[in-house]
């Protein structure tokens, strides 16, 4: 992996988001080494306009077609490139200057922009997960074809990343993923039967965007983690093992097969994976606040029980089975999470919607790329009459 | 670092103790990568010849030069080398086909050794503290000009290396040194007043020698690793943290300048950084059984407390004031954990007596390797009359 010295210039996919504004906030306080080449976002355009007033990137792509107006017009005074439309994010993640992508936009959307961006050779700040649960054996492919890499965001598999530099000689034998456990943790299902959205979207540790906070509290969340994981690490699902770890410190483990286990620790801060991947291989000095083992003084660990969080079974039985089978599960998934946060479904509801999909879509063992557009479409289609 | 791909020959100094056994069972285990060139023992003679029997070694030294036509006729029939004498150590270390010294004598008679080895460019594994409390400075000195690496042995920085492995261009912002707390950790004064020689010698979690383990149940143990860490790391005194961790899972941390700590984990076993030492950069398969997070599902940390257990302040300023001053602390503990062991003092006089001879003998700030010898001397002589 090799870097250029200069600046890195970084196009930001998804800058009004929660990781695309922390991300912000990161390369604000470290000019000398981050720039801003582009920004996009799907609808907040208010949002969009004052970070590239502030940041005076390259160019702007606003997702969503309609908001182009108010977007050109709030740039009018500025030499800043406007576009429109999900075509323009694929074609700015090639652009010439571009030394890395940041991919924070939210769900499926990600998937086609990262597959750009890869074979453009630009080195992807991983933050949306499904494009590794969707299609993790078409991304780490074309990842290694082209000699791209992939720089993890989520703080577990940058924990895990962090643990395995220098390691490249040593084989994983085991990767402990930690799981806060969400805040329904110690809820009977009985209780989870009736928690509302708002409960739901209280997370007791991290700071994060709604979707995937609802993906934690119904562990979903971890599911997807284990897929990214195995793809990322090239480790077999047997391979890896999640521990619930409420404190959220340790933000995962690799065990060697010394049985030496490497951990990355701190307080949970999605700033602080968002600027490793940044910046990497260097570490940038950071004014973020230390860990204090006054004030963590005990660290707990528990087995997850799938018995009440039943998404970790569907999502380790979709990663153990492969082909359209993670696509199944995510397209589910984000139709439930959407019901669910629009209060049409209650949150057990969730787990059996998703079940139903899984039985009803039709396997495809080595799919193309089409073929998953296709099953996340299909998937879609019999979800919303199952639903509404 | 760079290290022949062959069989890795080790000269084993101070084979018939704890450090030594354990590092046989890994060489037995791993014939592949790891052969014995030489052993080495002070005077435990009948497991000298049993161990070299077993291991063919090209030469064996013993010490105590009294057990020499013992160990030569217990080896008679063999093609082995049989030498004595402190002096046969410093050869040993030197010769062409060792590409490893691992250094596991007990205190001070380390140092000699060592430095010949690292003028030799032999890799150095190192499991005598007491090399670097008394000559950090000479020692890492020569070792930077000979470009010898040195491999720690010591599961704290053992810990601390794994954590910094791929890490080179990340400066550190702070070590934090795990200490067990030893087995008086809740001990009032009172009753730290009454403890015997046997309470001090059960470790709760370590199973190692005898004077390691006074010195960890006095918390002077932690102390020396301070220094040794200071010496190993570059870092300054203040970038030590010592954090009380009663369970002994996390053997020592680091924390980088973006507030990121990385830390190494495994259960309480000597063979696990012998081995890494060992075989360094590669991690050797092994059968050590693996940390389990149901049996450890609770860990704890709280802050060192000085006022019982003094040994670490006098460390600290000896680390701080440098010079000589860890030289005395380390005689003199040398010669009050011999006392206590034999009953002579209690477990706090060892304090008392430390603290003496630090106010006693002269401060000398830059020490050539005669004043260290002198210092060490001087530091004996002044304290056998003083506990007589």
């Amino acid at each position: 992996m090799c870097f250029n010295m200069h600046k890195r210039q970084i196009a930001l996919l998804g800058s009004t988001g929660s990781i695309g504004t922390q991300a912000l906030d990161v390369i604000r306080q470290h000019p000398e080494e981050l720039e801003v080449y582009a920004l996009t976002a799907n609808h907040q355009v208010e949002l969009l306009i004052r970070q590239a007033r502030e940041f005076m990137p390259e160019m702007v792509v606003i997702a969503n077609e309609t908001k182009y107006q108010q977007l050109k017009k709030g740039l009018q005074d500025l030499p800043i490139k406007v576009w429109a439309g999900t075509d323009a994010l694929a074609q700015i993640v090639e652009a010439e200057p571009v030394d890395m992508v940041l991919t924070a936009m939210v769900g499926y959307a990600g998937l086609k922009p990262t597959i750009h961006a890869i074979k453009a050779r630009k080195a992807i700040a991983l933050a949306n997960k499904e494009t590794l649960v969707v299609a993790g054996e078409l991304i780490t492919r074309l990842a290694a074809e082209h000699r791209t890499p992939i720089l993890p965001v989520d703080s577990e598999h940058s924990a895990i990343f962090q643990c395995l530099v220098g390691e490249k000689e040593n084989p994983i034998d085991k990767i402990i993923l930690t799981a806060s456990g969400g805040p329904f943790r110690n809820f009977s299902l009985e209780q989870l039967q009736h928690v509302t959205k708002n409960e739901a979207l209280k997370h007791p540790n991290w700071n994060m965007g709604a979707k995937v906070t609802i993906d934690s509290a119904s562990l979903m969340n971890k599911g997807f983690e284990m897929m990214e994981a195995k793809w990322l690490f090239g480790v077999a699902p047997e391979q890896i093992q999640i521990v619930i770890h409420p404190q959220s410190i340790i933000h995962s483990m690799v065990q060697f097969r010394d049985m030496s286990i490497k951990a990355q620790l701190g307080l949970p801060d999605m700033r602080l994976p968002i600027q490793y991947a940044l910046a990497y291989p260097q570490r940038l000095k950071s004014d973020f606040p230390a860990l204090d083992f006054n004030q963590y003084s005990t660290l707990t660990f528990e087995e997850p029980d799938t018995s009440r969080f039943r998404n970790l079974e569907f999502a380790f039985e979709a990663m153990r089975q492969g082909g359209n089978r993670p696509c199944v599960l995510n397209a589910a998934n984000e139709v439930v999470v959407a019901a669910f946060l629009q209060d049409k479904i209650g949150f057990l509801k969730m787990s059996d919607v998703i079940e139903k999909a899984m039985q009803t879509v039709e396997p495809i063992a080595s799919p193309s790329y089409e073929d998953l557009v296709e099953t996340d479409k299909k998937t879609r289609d019999i979800l919303s009459d199952y639903i509404i």
